[in-house]
């Protein structure tokens, strides 16, 4: 048993709210088409990411139009949907995803731990807590971009059982190393799947990197996109999840380290 | 001002303690020609990695024949080496590793912490405790092969103030990817240098991977060797170390992350 799993490299160039979700409802009809059980977005996906203060604008709170839509559309297509979008919650704007089952039931709620020296302090408060789901018989756990490139965030999930870490990220074009480097090392030294969805091409004078990835328990990049608009797919296997854990036991032997 | 850093790839086939010592004594001399102020050499180098039950022969205390020669050496050539060895200390064997000034007197001494599966197993103790030493303007940390595979004591070190990690290591050739991609990131994910010098050649049938390098704290790889012997040169600027940590603050904001 495996979960089959699609990345949605979307193109930044989407204008608004309603495009964005147009462009998604045709991805998912074509991803469960290819068996995909979840379909993954980049951050911000559903309100944009460089839109600078019309994120304001854009946000809506958790239960919102943005969530009922992605709700009809998981349940439409039957499919389970990760969608960031900007979140208000009294008087605060969170860098926020939800996932819905294929039912169209909630499945988590998750918002950004920590946001990045830059334009996004302007408009987003921290997060608190990691929350978990299960989907297709495995466990996910939900990073925001910068969450995952810190060591901590991603120890937590694989220690409370993740099995695949789903991460939306926004990477500008300069950033080639943390995509390359360093966020697949997080996947090999907890022994869990990471996916890493990008988004593509220019958006507010900001060029995006694109090389989405799937990266395996140990070590292995089962799928890697390029500059452009792609959907990859991947199917996760819970046993190279036990495999890796049992070869390297990072995870198991971390609290017998004497390091003071 | 920096420090100059030589790694040492050294050759596994060196026969004996004495063989290695000597073959150490010729690099030191031509280190130091070249400028170096510190020599690095892979895990368990005076005493040999992977000789089986000899090990419990060639092991030493901390204040041995080994560790004599070493300071004598350091200070005859006006350089500091950085020396893994097999220690014995009241009946237990440790992986251990010292550094001795250009004056002789001993910088550190350091026991591996983490002994990963397998035939290390069936001989050594794990050690407790990092300890750092300040060479040249900077401050360094020695972690031993598998203890940098962990995220955790190089967060550890680097949260006490370590600018670089030293990191002996014994690397066989089916693991270029933690070479190549997981050990660079705790430099990157540090914001600090970190060099790994591993042994090349063969050595009772076990094929090292070599590809000793140096990472910078922004992700640069000063330098990286090919599979044979080689000696590697880099410089360390303690400004690179602030700079990468300025921009990416993940020690700095790590503790206030609210993961729960």
């Amino acid at each position: 048993m495996s979960v089959r799993l699609a990345v949605l490299q979307a193109p930044a160039a989407l204008a608004d709210v309603a495009e964005r979700l147009v462009w998604l409802s045709g991805r998912l009809a074509k991803a469960a088409k290819r068996g995909a059980d979840l379909a993954l977005c980049p951050e911000l996906f559903a309100t944009g990411y460089n839109i600078g203060k019309r994120i304001a604008d854009r946000a809506e709170p958790a239960d919102g139009a943005i969530a009922r839509t992605l709700s009809d559309m998981a349940r439409t297509h039957g499919i389970a949907v990760h969608c960031g979008f900007a979140e208000t919650d009294q008087g605060r704007i969170y860098n926020a995803v939800q996932c819905y089952g294929p039912d169209g039931a909630r499945l988590v709620h998750q918002r950004k731990l920590a946001i990045p020296p830059g334009p996004e302090r302007d408009y987003y408060s921290p997060g608190a807590g990691c929350a978990l789901f299960d989907l297709g018989g495995m466990r996910f756990a939900s990073l925001v971009c910068y969450d995952i490139e810190f060591v901590e965030p991603a120890r937590h999930v694989a220690a409370q059982g993740a099995q695949v870490i789903l991460v939306p990220t926004a990477l500008s074009d300069n950033w080639g190393w943390v995509s390359r480097q360093m966020v697949p090392a997080r996947a090999f030294e907890n022994g869990v799947f990471l996916a890493y969805a990008n988004h593509c091409g220019e958006e507010g004078g900001l060029r995006y990197l694109g090389e989405s990835f799937v990266a395996a328990p140990d070590g292995e990049e089962l799928a890697r996109a390029g500059a452009g608009e792609q959907m990859l797919i991947a199917d996760l296997d819970p046993a190279r999840v036990a495999a890796a854990q049992a070869r390297l036991p990072y995870l198991a032997e971390r609290d017998s380290l004497r390091l003071d």
